[in-house]
């Protein structure tokens, strides 16, 4: 039997999308009255376990799924012993610093040495200010981050951006983005060294229907 | 302008009929409308802001809100430097291990030495365990974390208990709790120290409107 780690939320509807243009039909996942987390194929074969983002590599990585779709994003914040398989190509957005807009800083490096940055993601954060040399005190929110300059607790934010909108309504402004993001199709490295060719069809199967990214010059 | 750090999510009703009885209605960030995360109180002379359970103590500690409300359990966890004023005695459950009903552990020290444990709550299963003597693997989930047993992911669990519906749902029964949780009245220790008495004011009345708990024979 197959399983497959599905994180709840954004990416979840063109995650269905894929593993079924791969045979694999989860749309059973879908359904608004559908409350259960583990939910099998429906042809039987398989089944997904319906779990939080941050969840995904962690099922893979004990091998309690052989493979899964979860953002780079995360990826990069838990880094957990998993194969990156494919870059699927939506889910897009970008981790960015972003401060007051009426703050006058234009890039990261104009923030002051020892300011506070609030984030989600302090793993990545801490990276990205280490390279700078930049010494910032990092504070650790689990969610609405854009509060963290309104209330004055962070001089910064580290944030995913998609739209902008979240910034724009909060008087905020991306000044640097530390790297882009997408959904990737990931695997438990010792189930892909077993694997008797199942797994591969469908990894195959996934990269041939990832549509090739549009590059513009 | 004194600021009130209240968590979204199952504590918020009682935290604003609490905060009423001593004087500053929020009642506005009940309205299913509302979308701000920053909303003044009715009198204008405070502001409530809007958080997840696990950023109270974060808005606290860091003195962008003088006071807050949040479970005990969240406190145990993140171990900042908050004081702690008054158990409100709401939003009551218990932090318990729980195991496959299959399983026939009865007590957390039959669990297998280095077994897996699965939990939001990792420091308070640490330190659980510790004490125990009994060394355990923990994987930190951040949802649905009765999936654990289910998947494989873990022998035991450990997490928040309220009706134990959740539990029987998914084929497992608590064994062993950890301690009980509650509301509890936070504080950011300067401002108090600093107070010329209106946070005072809040937190008497808050202790005299908290029903004393009944103590069962």
């Amino acid at each position: 039997m197959i399983t497959v780690a599905l994180a709840k939320g954004a990416l979840l509807k063109e995650s269905v999308a894929r593993f079924s243009a791969a045979g694999l039909d989860f749309s059973a996942v879908l359904d608004p009255d559908n409350r259960q987390l583990m939910v099998p194929s429906e042809c039987g074969r398989a089944r997904a376990l319906l779990v939080r983002n941050g969840d995904v590599p962690v099922y893979v990585a004990y091998g309690q799924a052989q493979l899964g779709v979860v953002g780079y994003d995360v990826l990069r914040e838990h880094q957990m012993p998993v194969a990156q398989l494919v870059d699927l190509n939506f889910g897009g957005c970008r981790m960015a610093v972003a401060v007051k807009e009426s703050s006058g800083y234009q890039r990261a490096a104009d923030l002051p040495p020892h300011c506070r940055v609030a984030s989600k993601f302090t793993r990545c954060a801490r990276a990205y200010f280490d390279a700078l040399e930049l010494p910032v005190e990092l504070v650790h929110l689990t969610g609405s981050v854009e509060l963290g300059p309104i209330t004055g607790i962070a001089e910064a934010i580290v944030d995913l951006v998609a739209t902008g909108r979240t910034l724009k309504d909060n008087g905020l402004v991306a000044i640097e983005d530390l790297f882009q993001t997408t959904a990737r199709l990931v695997g438990h490295p010792l189930s892909l060294r077993l694997d008797r060719g199942e797994l591969g069809e469908i990894i195959d199967a996934m990269r041939a229907a990832t549509p090739t990214p549009v590059v513009t010059a």
